[in-house]
């Protein structure tokens, strides 16, 4: 099943994992698909270690980096990241630190040394702090791939990782943002439906897929949201897709750094367990209900603010309960982004256990609408 | 592409249509597919005029109903439909009657003769308003197949149906509902995502149809919720349905029976334009935004009432806006239910075109499939 986009990339099956840890992006290039690391949560020092772990560890295998730089945010006209943080942090009310603090608190969850992370909490989700990532990532050669959430990049960095021979990708969940990547140039689009997990839009992904193929005509368009067997990964590439985006599938794997408390979390969670909610980053992001989401969706409670503001002072939370995962009811305020599909991952598995049973399922699939066609 | 649920009912395509137009229940079971007439809205005297005109232009080929029994609904333990809709009545605010005629009346919808449509606006959804629906359809031989919506239909129902050899089967949006339909004995299931039109739950329907083919082993589900052409037809069966189930598809074919201006409404939506409201039936269904949704949704005007009593206060609202549908503005008051997929009906076609089209692309798929695949 080598479409174009795997020709190009080298590798031997359309599957693109996004995961936070160094492991999974390993084990997934490893095993034939590639794997792309979400860089938003670390400072640019931190990236740096992580990129030079996978480049020790990936041998001659590709692998992406992705970003978030936002269409719309706060601040969005201060390129500076210093300056930036202190303007943005005079626009946060004390009452949502203090109710971060008491959530947190009220579930025993324990304070946390400080780390080298993103300063202020001010993560990867602005241009000025973007940057500095995509800069890092171009540093190591065997980042083939560079895909931007929640927005299309800025064009002068579309040209600086085109002209490193990298493909620069986006994702998207509407048809106008889908129309607007291939204007600026992108090689790629990712189409996510709303049951995708993290930022995320309203279109189902059954819908969207197709329209998205068809408006941005010849571009290659990976499939997101939903997809977790080979059976989805058919429906995929039925509707044209070159690829599928996954990222649920990998939240529980046998690599994941994560701990078991947040394992279990995802191992336990139904298809209907998510939602959709600000509560974390300021817009939109499926994620596991918890208390911290019902919180923050009572009209009674303060209302999220936009981001990056959101992220800002949900850092330290997103940090501690990460850190003491299994402490107290931790998990009960814990961010455990996840799409729908998590109702599907119901036990550990290796990355390659994974990816080889995807591509069973999705041979049988293949077969099975072999077998329904009508005999000449 | 014919499977076992296809040989049962005698069918070449497995397109289920549901529709609330007899022209198209005529059209699309001609065509090859199955043509399902939505029994709500009549009284048993007008569903018998429209079974006795579908008799008289099918020809030999079968077609279906679809009635709606939910599983839960205010009055739901008494059966006589005279006793319950005087107390159902009763439960019905007045500031709710004035709220609906003033939205009305704001908009230039005008009033309209009484017909003799179901007394009270107490459409078919209760058990003793719906009984009478499935013994008026049981009495025509060519009805080979009855589909209930928002529930288990009650085991007297579902034998009733099952001994004079008709299939019965469900809607479903969640795995625990299609389990209770396969343990009530039913002969297929409707899985649909939370996408599609009317009724609907919140699951995407790339991650519904595959759980629930799994969860009720063996039985047929058909795949609904954003199948609007031959991919994404494909794409469904490539999850194991052995179907779908397409309600928006029809909205605006020429066969409907529709306004221009409410086929205008259908044709000029995007899959954005949609919206899933409890603003006309007290149930979430999804219809096309417009001014009557926004009132609804508005905090500070009345909240929906549960079902049934919604849609006996829309009731009137929904029949004069039906029968001018293109004075004032009577489209920013109408009740145009309609999935996501809305967004890719933008002509009139003939059933039958869509039909043929759909078989097309659907085989171009399987191809594409197929040319992906590894040379051996």
């Amino acid at each position: 099943m080598k479409t174009d986009i795997c020709k190009k990339l080298g590798i031997e099956y359309p599957i693109f994992a996004f995961t936070h840890c160094r492991d999974v992006v390993v084990a997934v290039s490893k095993a034939g698909g590639i794997g792309v690391l979400g860089a938003v949560g670390y400072s640019p020092e931190q990236l740096k270690e992580e990129l030079d772990w996978i480049d020790e560890h990936i041998g001659e295998y590709p692998y992406g980096v992705d970003t978030v730089i936002p269409q719309k945010y706060e601040g969005m006209d201060e390129k500076d990241p210093e300056q930036l943080l202190e303007s943005l942090q005079k626009m946060i009310p004390d009452g949502h630190r203090e109710f971060v603090e008491e959530l947190l608190s009220d579930n025993g969850v324990p304070k946390a040394p400080e780390t080298n992370g993103p300063k202020g909490g001010l993560l990867g989700w602005t241009e000025a702090t973007a940057e500095p990532q995509i800069d890092e990532a171009l540093k190591h050669p065997n980042v083939k791939l560079i895909a931007n959430a929640l927005g299309t990049p800025p064009a002068d960095m579309i040209k600086k990782i085109q002209d490193k021979g990298v493909l620069i990708g986006a994702l998207c969940g509407k048809i106008k943002q889908a129309v607007a990547h291939k204007e600026a140039g992108l090689d790629f689009i990712i189409a996510q439906g709303g049951e995708g997990g993290g930022h995320t839009g309203e279109i189902g992904s059954i819908v969207l897929w197709p329209q998205i193929i068809d408006a941005v005509d010849g571009l290659p368009v990976l499939a997101a949201g939903g997809i977790g067997s080979g059976r989805q990964m058919a429906a995929a590439m039925s509707t044209g897709a070159q690829g599928v985006w996954c990222g649920s599938l990998w939240l529980a794997v046998e690599e994941a750094a994560a701990q078991p408390a947040e394992k279990d979390s995802y191992l336990n969670a139904t298809s209907e367990d998510t939602i959709r909610s600000k509560a974390w980053t300021g817009k939109p992001a499926r994620m596991l209900k918890n208390k911290w989401t019902e919180a923050w969706e009572n009209p009674e409670n303060p209302d999220p603010l936009p981001m990056p503001l959101q992220g800002m002072i949900t850092f330290d939370a997103m940090r501690r309960t990460s850190m003491y995962a299994g402490s107290g009811s931790t998990q009960e305020v814990s961010f455990n982004a996840a799409g729908q599909v998590i109702g599907q991952v119901k036990q550990i598995e290796s990355v390659k256990d994974v990816i080889y049973r995807m591509i069973n399922e999705y041979l049988d699939s293949v077969e099975r609408l072999n077998s329904l066609l009508p005999k000449e």
